[in-house]
């Protein structure tokens, strides 16, 4: 093995065998996106844990004078070697039994984006990290930072050829670009779920029940994760009483969306200086604390949408059987711009990490692209603060390796027989390893590693007679049969 | 809807329910990559068939004057709407099915990889489309063409940490940018599985075996699809015969897969302007028209490798059960550089199509990348081929979506218990659409759309008994029963 640089030869002494099972924290990295923003500015997308996770390596270049090419992914990404791989499949199919269960479609869409769909005004973070190029034909392309925009395109595209409401579910990787920062995450997977054409909180209840059922199914409790909810209408109405024009919502939404990143002072800075006065930057900053319900009534008057909302939102959670997973708290706001009314974010109630996942109500985002709006709502979910916290809580499932057989040829004559039952082993449904040139010491070693079921030998006695040797692992069990008889 | 540019448009009238079933189409776009290669060039990346395809409007632009936003996916890309993400899914399980069966494991890597990864010299057409770019940190980035050399990385990367042979398997998206083409696809996703570590032609034989078990699964038969078989070292032989010197054996690899692309003639100027004899340049194109073993035993010798390997594989054949499948075909070289081997593609008898998978054994990748190398093979195994294959054969199985219970209140009060039932349901694992607000005409269509298998209806002077109404849609039998009692 040539010297690379010294992260792969240590990785090499870390990974003596026994392999040090390494799969957990090369998903659990430290990429946030869409809907799933800090409230900690630092902890936003922090150092990767693990050299597995990351290439952080400032001086590393990709070929150097001998020619030798650099082992590790483009700086921020990840490989995924099999036990990486196997949690992460895990976890995706955690995402799609959930969207089954709710009765939404899979869809896709490629990871190159147009940059047009990702022009915002409102300073959002994500869209200053656009991970985007010119491609040779000239066109301004973006490895996508969130999957929204993509799904409103989608819905635009199919057109009056898909009946209302839609409920879309995706998973798929996205990416930023920060010029400054050394050994952060640059992509992530997203599981989204998104409904179109409903406008009542009907469907922020239908997502709240997946993302429930999620935690549920990993074996996370009420106990170790809530859900915070609010409206952006309740910002809304503290504009309205102060008479602030319309068009510096969205603005508003994310400055104050970083309370919490920025410190009070220099959020209401920020608030100023769009033009508030120091009154209503008082009254939205007074609202934002607000925990309760009855309280935001209270201030706002029972009349308001935001109120009515939330209310029925949490009449739903009663019904749907999952109101403890929930809770008010007005400062949540979401960084993205489109959002329009209610917002929430799942969070581990320890306060260890960022936002698990974090989604909202989109009513107008469709008319940003030129189109007529339909109503929607959906959520962001990524595969980094989810497997940290099944990690701390140690929920991570045995993601050990397991196949049906091995087939062994005691003598390499016996290649032949081995094909044949190998062959026949597999049409008939077993995973079978067919394992060669290795002595019989390794294979067992080997059984154990890949919790192989059971052991075929080959051997010339046995052969003589049509016969093969099985060794039923778990019960040290061993049987001679006949090779056509094996099932 | 606001008017994008007419093929949205037209799209929706095509579109106008009852939905044309276009699943299939998106999928059987021509992209043919890695070992994919095809024999005739203007086949090859072919236009795509259908607007769902891909985006082939040269004039089209992805923001107009207006900020209407292009709903069409960047050009030569697909999206995929659920009944084209089915599709997707489905084959995509079978490739993992037999990965499976195979006691192959599942890795990835990013889409995005090092540039240098896929630097080569020898013309290779994959080489010269690259999707390359700078990121912001002055890197040379490319959106990958093909995977082997990311699965030769890791294998480096991964070290001495884990036991050889090793047998990945990976499911991606690869890219290549063509600046002149209209209309051509940009991506596809490929199969990938390779051992590496095993010498011996046992491991073509393994991967000859999951390409056939693939078939099988999918309904192809041996009289569909063969497996044209070769090994680079017949050309090798051929070389050493005319004292070809070393250096060029990979430039006269790459000349002579054009075959069938380029003319006799081209062929023949090519490979003598690399300073071969018109002598060799004869003894290599009789060589490789040869279509049989012993015919090729007899210009060789019996004593050479690619003689021995070949007969080899074809005896593992036999044993397997695969021999109908495949044949011997010395005009196989297949166009990647780093083929050192054994050679294969499987192609469609009837020869409309280009090749559906590609592969080959590569036992000198891993130093030109620095390291120690590593015997390897191989196969790509496009998701475009194989559809079209499918299509023509009438092989596409019943992509509809199912469901299992739609669950509907009569009247808006009902919405509560409608939100306890759906929720209990869901919590059994049933798969349960919720509607609300539309007409019970609409329900039972969308019941049969969506093929649900039971209809909930929640009214008045049932639910005041704690009833619901059950309708089973298949025998369209109906009942009450206790909420509580929904299984």
């Amino acid at each position: 093995m040539a010297a690379w640089s010294s992260s792969p030869s240590l990785r090499h002494l870390l990974l003596l065998r026994p392999r040090v099972p390494l799969g957990p924290t090369c998903l659990a990295g430290s990429f946030s996106r869409r809907h799933v923003h800090s409230h900690s500015r630092r902890r936003l997308f922090s150092s990767a844990s693990s050299s597995t996770l990351t290439h952080g390596d400032e001086a590393s270049t990709h070929v150097d004078a001998d020619g030798v090419v650099d082992v590790n992914p483009p700086r921020g990404t990840r490989d995924f070697p099999p036990e990486d791989m196997r949690l992460r499949t895990w976890l995706f199919d955690q995402f799609r039994e959930v969207s089954r269960l709710m009765t939404f479609e899979e869809v896709d869409f490629p990871v190159l984006e147009s940059e047009a769909l990702f022009i915002r005004k409102a300073g959002e973070e994500i869209t200053q990290q656009l991970y985007n190029f010119e491609d040779k034909g000239g066109r301004r392309v973006v490895l996508r930072p969130e999957i929204t925009p993509s799904l409103a395109r989608l819905v635009i595209k199919q057109g009056k050829s898909v009946s209302l409401p839609l409920k879309w579910f995706t998973i798929g990787q996205c990416w930023r670009y920060e010029r400054m920062t050394r050994g952060r995450r640059r992509e992530h997977y997203q599981w989204n779920m998104d409904i179109f054409g409903v406008p009542k909180v009907r469907a922020e209840a239908e997502l709240l029940q997946a993302i429930v059922l999620l935690f549920q199914r990993l074996g996370i409790t009420s106990s170790d994760v809530g859900i915070r909810v609010s409206s952006r209408k309740v910002l809304q109405a503290v504009l309205n009483m102060y008479s602030i024009p319309e068009h510096l919502f969205t603005e508003v939404c994310v400055i104050v969306d970083k309370l919490g990143k920025l410190t009070r002072e220099e959020i209401e800075k920020e608030l100023m200086s769009t033009g508030l006065s120091s009154e209503a930057v008082q009254g939205i900053i007074e609202v934002l604390s607000l925990k309760s319900l009855s309280k935001l009534e209270e201030v706002l008057g029972s009349g308001v949408e935001a109120v009515a909302d939330l209310k029925k939102l949490f009449s739903f959670a009663e019904q749907y059987g999952y109101a403890d997973w929930i809770c008010f708290d007005a400062s949540v706001v979401r960084g993205l711009a489109y959002y329009t009314g209610i917002v929430f974010e799942a969070f581990d109630r320890e306060g260890k990490l960022r936002a698990i996942c974090g989604g909202g109500r989109y009513d107008r985002l469709l008319s940003t692209f030129g189109s007529e709006d339909i109503p929607a709502c959906g959520f962001g979910f990524g595969d980094a603060v989810i497997v940290e916290l099944l990690k701390e809580k140690g929920l991570l499932p045995d993601m050990s390796r397991q196949i049906d057989d091995i087939v062994f040829p005691l003598d390499e004559e016996l290649e032949g027989p081995a094909s044949s039952i190998a062959s026949s082993l597999r049409k008939k449904g077993r995973a079978v390893d067919l394992v060669e040139d290795k002595r019989l010491k390794w294979v067992f070693k080997h059984a154990e590693r890949i919790n192989a079921s059971r052991l075929i030998l080959v051997g010339n006695s046995e052969w003589e007679r049509g016969m093969v040797r099985v060794k039923i692992l778990s019960t040290r069990e061993e049987f001679e049969v006949k090779a056509g008889d094996l099932e």
